[in-house]
């Protein structure tokens, strides 16, 4: 508490991220980062940047970067938005789009920054239960809605929408804006973007800290009516002109234009997620059905907090929600062959030590 | 207008950035953007970010760039705060410690960017004129405030208070938060960061886009006490987690590494503008005295707008503002010496080439 704090911020609950170590031996399993780095074309853009021109300012529009984007997606560049990760879009989304006066809805386990954005924003809003086998029902969302936002695939749970289903949401709400968050969707989902040229209510997110591994980089964007992308940009203008520096402008353009490594890279981490998968079913884990580069599991004789601490004393780090409904659950990050067979050794040996009935 | 946006965004006026031309012919001395390249250090440092390592998330604390930003300025790393440049360093600032039931106090003639701010952020404001020699007076703060922002040296004025009198105004207001922006500060003003320790409702800006050379780069801070950076954290980690990349926080501690040739380039700048004001005197401009690495200048016979336009037809951009009070100013970056030269000379034709009393 502080007499200078505004009074909002007395009220925020900010969000936490996962654990970011400074010891590079663990197994780090908790951020749903990329075991495979980035296109080396993107190495190459970055290095380029480092230059006397960084005394310029980038360019406030990234004009550059958005026709890159238009031109991948099949769009055209007033119908593309970036900013500083998807976290950025999305707050300036909640700004723009999501605040009205019926409520905002979104999933009751879902990404948990939303809440905390709309504590930020002055937002109302209500949760939809997932249903039984913590699926998203679009069915359930035939309320009265200000506005709507779902990850495709959901966040933790990994599982997806298909594109008819995001299609009925967004004719049932024709006069809401909908926002689909799809960080993950690369992973083998399918996107709504062709959705975006019928339907004017539709805002689509991505990022390139997964799939394309850049999340050390911070460049995230948004593709909708030319109509919606003008709120963004009018709410980024009356925040901060600047948000994508030059390196992450040019580098974000080198990724789009590799899409060989882009595609290799996707499909090894797919193969990598159905190894996990293969390996916890025989360890005796229920394993939701993923579309994303993590898996979201638990097992019937086991607490979720203690496996995630001991696989902590073990050097591999997965993340844990303490939250209703999931907190049985782990969220396990799909990485690399060798890091897949560790955790599955290191939990074997968890399983296998302790008093079970599983 | 949109059935789709929030209200706010239909409110907003947002703030208009200088202009970043694609020519690069052009002779560009209208944002503020330092001559001389940033330290090789830092090119370094930014190419050695350029691996596999980007795909995993940078430290969404930035521990290491805000220790090495405490060391540098003499103060605890808990008293620093590190964000997506000074804008939203300054963003975060207006939702965190300016927004209170009493008005924000700022400049009539300042940073365009806080009325835009306070619009966003729904803050009751209210201005306070600078005298006839365009200058803050601290006095004519002496009346209700929730908050205060200043720059230091002014913009875009370039006129600089001293310590003793940012010492006078925070003890004139012992309970409001007073945001003192140093983003020019390195040009030859007094930082008010020693003033940091004796005073709680202190908050100091600054910036590396000027007199670090980093603008593409994307890097601002604030130092304070704790309890004021703590404000500043909720709302960051309220809105994004990882605003700083990390080829960011990798160049911006390699700047500070290299104290000498920041003190080079800052003396380069310095000499500079001694240069352009030189010149300026001598073809018959007011020049206000500045402490920023840009001039405020205006000429008796001449109007701000026509030779701000008569400059840009030959290839030279500087700033003007069509603001009361100022627009018969021209806002004029300091260039290299063969760019000041330059602009003096195409000067000199526009007004040797036409009727004037000057």
């Amino acid at each position: 508490m502080s007499r200078f704090w505004s009074s909002l911020t007395h009220d925020l609950k900010p969000y936490v991220p996962g654990e970011q170590p400074r010891m590079v031996s663990l197994v780090k399993l908790n951020t749903n980062e990329n075991p495979l780095g980035p296109s080396p074309r993107v190495l190459e853009a970055i290095r380029s940047e480092a230059t006397d021109t960084l005394r310029l300012y980038p360019d406030p529009e990234a004009a550059a970067l958005r026709t890159a984007l238009a031109t991948y997606h099949h769009v055209r560049p007033e119908q593309v938005f970036v900013g500083n990760g998807s976290d950025e879009v999305l707050a300036h989304a909640f700004t723009a789009l999501l605040k009205h006066d019926a409520p905002l809805l979104f999933p009751d386990i879902t990404y948990s920054f939303y809440p905390v954005y709309c504590r930020l924003f002055g937002i109302a809003y209500e949760t939809v239960p997932l249903d039984q086998a913590m699926q998203i029902r679009v069915a359930d969302y035939r309320r009265p809605a200000g506005a709507i936002i779902i990850p495709n695939p959901n966040a933790p749970t990994g599982v997806a929408l298909s594109r008819t289903e995001i299609a009925t949401l967004l004719e049932d709400h024709p006069d809401a804006p909908v926002v689909i968050d799809e960080a993950y969707v690369d992973f083998g989902a399918e996107t709504a973007i062709p959705l975006v040229a019928s339907h004017p209510n539709l805002l689509v997110v991505q990022t390139m800290s997964k799939s394309r591994a850049l999340a050390g980089l911070r460049v995230g964007y948004a593709i909708g009516d030319a109509d919606l992308i003008e709120a963004l940009t009018r709410v980024k203008d009356s925040f901060n002109s600047y948000p994508l520096g030059r390196p992450a402008q040019a580098g974000a353009i080198a990724s789009l234009e590799d899409e060989v490594y882009f595609q290799r890279s996707r499909a090894r981490v797919i193969e990598g997620r159905e190894r996990l998968n293969r390996g916890l079913v025989r360890l005796g884990f229920d394993v939701l059905p993923s579309c994303a580069n993590f898996v979201f599991a638990r097992h019937p004789a086991h607490e979720g907090a203690a496996l995630a601490t001991e696989l902590r004393q073990r050097a591999v780090i997965v993340r844990h929600f303490p939250a209703p409904r999931i907190s049985g659950y782990l969220r396990i990050t799909v990485g690399t062959n060798a890091q897949i067979d560790q955790l599955l050794s290191v939990l074997s040996d968890i399983l296998g030590s302790e008093p079970s009935e599983g």
